[in-house]
């Protein structure tokens, strides 16, 4: 509770440069940074001395539970004409709104109850940067969501016969991690064997994954509201050179990232030691997305390892490093860990080995 | 994908009485609906002679294999982007967007990207009221899910030991699910006792069920892309006098809305059958949701079965029927079928039984 009034006052404290008199907060993962609220249905209003969680009436006892704030129920329609009400006795002028997570009608809504009241000014990751540096506490909770990552991996893997699905196989690993104490996995589980692991994001299907042949595996969970992420290639028998090959490449590709992040290094820098490697191999035109991404609250979070962002790492940020090369007709290969960055360079909290594994 | 060309067909016809030249479709169920893609990066431009599906370089291959549509990737940035270019290309004038679906931002971006050249019209449920009455296919779909959903209910049922916990319980389920074919949960899996029960969206705790009190039970599976929904109120060990009379007026007010069901009525009647039944044994106000919505690929979709809803129901919408009462402090009940409306009433598509459920 103290931590959510903390993180309340560093974001009231962005509004000055934006010269913001109030804020109408609609990201839900943010709703839940600010205020601890987890149901399906909230929006905060946040200003100087002022916070309220605008929920209805189905979360009027949860919201009472979970959060320090004042709680609004609205009955009746949309949370926002609660906001909006709230605004207009206030007299706030500049008022912010999250460009990215509102909808356009919900921004008509709010702009017609306002009228000539008050101006919406659209903003980018107002709360979102606040979380980009997770504190010791949501580290502590993103090393436990890996650590019941990892070990689903190892449970469902022992699990495998000649018969075992991609679907089965997803299933097995989801019903692991939520025994391990996961609420449910981050994204949907992708197990992606043969051809199918060129698929970058396949959804697991009724094809035997115990023959001679690749096998990727994406999985995340979600664990006291927060996310892990990892990827893993395996082999089911005999490797063929070219697999072999390109899964020595995206090894050292993903590692020569992880050795490219410490604080102070630009998200960009990481994405092209990655990017440099697989071209040296001449995997480069295989690898189609960027390196990685921040995760916490939710599966992707800013900054985004890719060519263009220009974000400094910082100590305490958590990322995924996730290079990947994907040949049609072939299949692909990925290797993804969650680290958290530190001054000198990072920890690499995901346990599972990495070295090229065979399933007899 | 014959059915995605007829599904497309019937949008655009409705473009007339809108005076739309186009439409740029976002909300992804409503992307899959008209083209089969299943992707999380997806967008429809829509004309008279004109369906461009666009995606980034992660779904080239997916893509292809999924749809009918032109596929067109866009390998850095918005996918907006490439849809205005062709709309200044065809020099079409009124551009419909889903003002529910699209962000404050991305709306911008394509205001701004088309300039003077066309305008944007927020529209309402284009595609959604497409979406309302299902097809045979659909239908059976959707009984698969809800008959997969019931089953591994009853399978994990069957586990539940004097140590189980409610969030082992919601695991177990989703597992059950998965065994039985379907994707993944259609929503989170609610499993709430004794008190809880009355916290209408509670997240699954480590409290053990088995002591005497109420279970509820809130399910459903996404299974070959459609979604089932149900839920249940059982009682752990002797049911207290005031449980059981929560729990046959519930069923009553039930089986009432159920009743009502049939083409022509309006939502907000069948709403209105099962607030008048849960009035007559004063627990109107522990009712504070509305009767049900309808569902499909999306677990919530319109209708809405609320005071205020006049949607008239017509012959193949699929629909969840389901009143509660909550009462803090002590406990609550809600019991919820998926039906699917016809001419003359409804086909209760959940099999499991409604009686109160003892569990010894």
């Amino acid at each position: 509770m103290m931590e959510a009034a903390e993180r309340r006052q560093r974001v009231i404290e962005s509004f000055q440069h934006l010269k913001l008199d109030a804020a109408v907060i609609s990201g839900l993962p943010n709703v839940r940074y600010l205020t601890g609220f987890t149901g399906s249905n909230g929006l905060v209003l946040l200003a100087a001395g002022t916070a309220i969680l605008y929920t209805d009436p189905r979360y009027t006892m949860q919201a009472a539970q979970e959060t320090d704030c004042k709680v609004q129920t609205i009955p009746k329609g949309s949370l926002n004409a609660g906001a909006v009400k709230q605004i207009g006795r206030k007299r706030w002028k500049r008022i912010g709104i999250e460009g990215s997570r509102i909808t356009y009608a919900a921004y008509r809504e709010m702009r017609d109850g306002l009228g000539q009241r008050a101006t919406l000014v659209s903003t980018a990751n107002l709360v979102e940067n606040e979380r980009m540096v997770k504190s010791e506490a949501e580290i502590t909770r993103i090393r436990q969501s890996v650590q019941t990552n990892s070990r689903a991996l190892e449970r469902a893997l022992r699990t495998i016969t000649p018969r075992t699905t991609e679907a089965e196989l997803a299933g097995e690993i989801e019903y692991q991690m939520r025994k391990l104490g996961a609420e449910k996995p981050s994204f949907e589980t992708i197990v992606a064997s043969g051809e199918r692991s060129a698929l970058i994001h396949a959804h697991p299907t009724g094809k035997v994954v115990a023959t001679d042949q690749l096998l990727l595996i994406d999985m995340g969970a979600m664990q006291d509201g927060y996310a892990s992420d990892m990827t893993r290639t395996l082999h089911v028998g005999r490797a063929r050179p070219k697999a072999r090959k390109l899964y020595k490449a995206v090894l050292e590709a993903q590692l020569t990232a992880i050795e490219a992040v410490r604080e102070g290094v630009a998200a960009s820098a990481v994405d092209k030691g990655a990017r440099d490697v697989l071209r040296k191999h001449g995997f480069e035109r295989y690898f189609v997305h960027s390196t990685g991404h921040g995760l916490g609250l939710e599966i992707h979070e800013p900054p985004r390892l890719g060519k263009r962002d220009k974000t400094r790492l910082k100590a305490g940020m958590a990322i995924t490093i996730e290079p990947g090369a994907y040949i049609e007709g072939f299949g692909g290969v990925r290797i993804e860990d969650t680290v958290v960055v530190t001054k000198t360079g990072c920890e690499v909290l995901t346990p599972t080995p990495k070295e090229l594994t065979i399933i007899e």
